[in-house]
């Protein structure tokens, strides 16, 4: 891989998937690949379990690692031949190419603005750090994208199925806020490349975009969707046709142990942080069935793979 | 030990004094200990010498150390079955749950709201991560305690001490803002464990916990308390009755050249930061028997034992 | 050195030179120098480049590095004798001796004012630090003078120089913000030690300190500055003499392609970030003789240079 962005294609991920669990089976064997290298992670947007999993994943590596947050003050300008006489303190073109210099692989966290939505979907800020960049990127979650998390889904999802071919459900829940898509998005493209029966639901008005989600089967039934899975993708996301919008805070959306009753015992999952009793209840979360700990464990051995990987180039 | 959050019994105290001087005299022995273990240090308030002494004290065992400020964005819910449609984004079972799925051992430092003392005499905080965390946690100054400090401090007293049973007088003094009682709290805790004479002298109004202090001898007499003493421990903090209040700047309490005469050429300790001239006199502190950049130095090696400790389980 | 804060010694910067380029050529034969050593660097101010190389350059010696934003929170007291009841909250001899107890060396970033031009001269912060820490202090950008950056500019410009004794053209170029005078300085102070013609040109109003200028020639020619340059150095400062002020904003002194066409097939140098199109066109940035980014590469070995040279004393 040159850098780690969106999902890759079919091969890649099944490669992707057995060197995760080589590496989480044995971490020894890896303890010197990334030695005297760097990883220098930007973080424009706040981080807690990206930032330690992928700090971990660096260190595990050797790697030397730093972390900067570089949520206020360094304004960058993005636009060709901008005469720079406003806020925009430096360009894109310098910004990536100077962290370059300093950096094995650079991790870019860039969130959405949730208002323009061209914008947020042309992804400007990590495609412009992959263009000037002369080392590889990984994104720590886009404006449309959050790959470390929907590959951490997967190895996930492939410890804990009991059948070849699960039936894996992502479906909507109320949360106060506005979120992003990256999330739902990330996980869908991942899946449709996965070896898995996906089924998509949300209330009407919460559909994504055809981009991300091809001929993956949707309905407003979440009932309906939950007949038989064999795991439950729980997340909230801002709607994309009434761009950034709350449609709905619904609760009878909310994951409860009577809908996880329609399920095949279906394991638990959410990217966290969740917000208990309004995405899910406490019953669900706290109960056999809830793998989200789990899940949040993979974050490690899914950042390490793709480092190993963008290392040895 | 399990993790570190108060004064442990006196047995832990002299094992855990035995180990700090052997590993402060011998580094080297220690280095290999924590290799390809993680340290992860969230500060959800400001500090300087404890995140550099347990930085360095974890980097000193060959450990990884990821430090965090969680002071904004981050806001943890408590509360048992509380329905999350507010503020708070993560719930503290998954929050402790998911750091320690990255940490082999998590430092925590959290304040006081010197607001509510019932709140903050239940050390919410510390006390949900240690029991929701998977792996031990180190208090980096909780409401109420500041442990590593008074390690410190005992272990900066036995290298100091002229006798066996030495006089040590933890002194009020005054200071313009309102400060917690957890370095007072934490001081006393231990000195009643070990073998010293202490006195605690404050101002009318400025008792603390008698939970804390349990049989402490305590005097409003100053003088009477400098008398014969071999440590004079400066303080400030707020009322513990009158909860956070500040009932006194009282610069007659100021640790003077003329104080420090009543003494038996006691040597003077302050846990930093100082207020100079309103705590103390520049006389004393710049003076031969000042001990604070010794007693601050004092800081890493206690760490040291205690994450050493922490992992050998 | 015991410290790095301003030029050093002709001498000096040739050791210092032939050391960078060892480094740079054979890292790998000085990665065990500084283990078990510690870098701390404080940051009063922000920092991008800096930190990042400064980071790597510790790193790549094998210290453990610790940085900490210092711009708020931590007041330091630095006049003598203070009486300290307002804002401050720790005075820098305790701030100096205590960091000193977990590092060693300290690194400092400390911006000017731009208000009271006497009190930004006097260096107090920094001197405070050398004054009181016990290791040694590396500037990272002080009020006045910025060595770090210069060191590498030289290292630049030794790789690239194609005679002996090159021509460099220090330019004043227009920008929206009032900026330090600490790398013009610098790069002036540093340029008269080495073999080099040195001009420096900025429009009437913003002649430099006559303690960094010396004899050094000026011209508010820009044309004839530029008038068969091997090196243009590009860079904005705030007036001297009307301290703080912007006198002018005028794109006429903007480098352009046309300007360099002046010059000896100059190569164009900025110590970054820049503004593009205020301070340098894009032709020229984007052209062949542009060598900002293997500029801002040598931080990293400058910065490694001045480690090894303090840690070996």
């Amino acid at each position: 891989m040159k850098s780690f962005i969106a999902a890759p294609e079919v091969n890649e991920i099944i490669r992707l998937l057995a060197l995760a669990k080589d590496i989480k089976g044995s971490p020894e064997n890896y303890r010197q690949f990334g030695v005297n290298k760097t990883l220098v992670l930007l973080f424009f947007n706040p981080s807690l379990r990206t930032r330690l999993s992928t700090e971990k994943a660096g260190l595990n590596l050797g790697m030397q690692v730093i972390s900067m947050n570089a949520d206020n003050g360094w304004k960058i300008e993005f636009e060709e031949g901008a005469i720079m006489d406003g806020d925009s303190a430096e360009h894109v073109k310098e910004a990536a190419a100077v962290v370059s210099q300093y950096a094995s692989i650079i991790g870019i966290r860039s969130f959405p603005s949730l208002v323009q939505r061209d914008k947020d979907y042309q992804e400007e800020v990590i495609s412009a750090f992959v263009k000037y960049a002369s080392v590889p990127v990984v994104s720590l979650e886009s404006a449309t994208r959050h790959p470390l998390q929907s590959f951490a889904d997967l190895l996930t999802i492939e410890e804990f199925k009991q059948k070849d071919r699960p039936k894996v459900v992502l479906s909507w829940a109320p949360h106060p806020r506005a979120l992003p898509q990256a999330v739902p998005n990330s996980f869908v493209e991942w899946m449709r490349r996965a070896n898995v029966d996906l089924v998509v639901t949300h209330p009407k008005g919460y559909h994504l975009s055809t981009d991300f989600m091809g001929d993956a089967y949707v309905t407003t039934n979440q009932n309906e969707a939950f007949d038989g899975a064999d795991f439950i993708y729980a997340k909230n996301w801002s709607s994309f046709e009434n761009y950034g919008a709350i449609l709905s805070k619904d609760p009878s959306w909310t994951i409860t142990a009577e809908k996880m009753a329609l399920t095949s015992k279906a394991k638990f999952m959410h990217c966290l942080p969740v917000r208990r009793n309004v995405i899910v209840a406490d019953e669900v979360i706290d109960g056999p069935d809830s793998i989200v700990i789990a899940q949040a464990n993979n974050r490690t051995w899914a950042a390490q793979a793709v480092l190993y990987d963008l290392l040895k180039g």
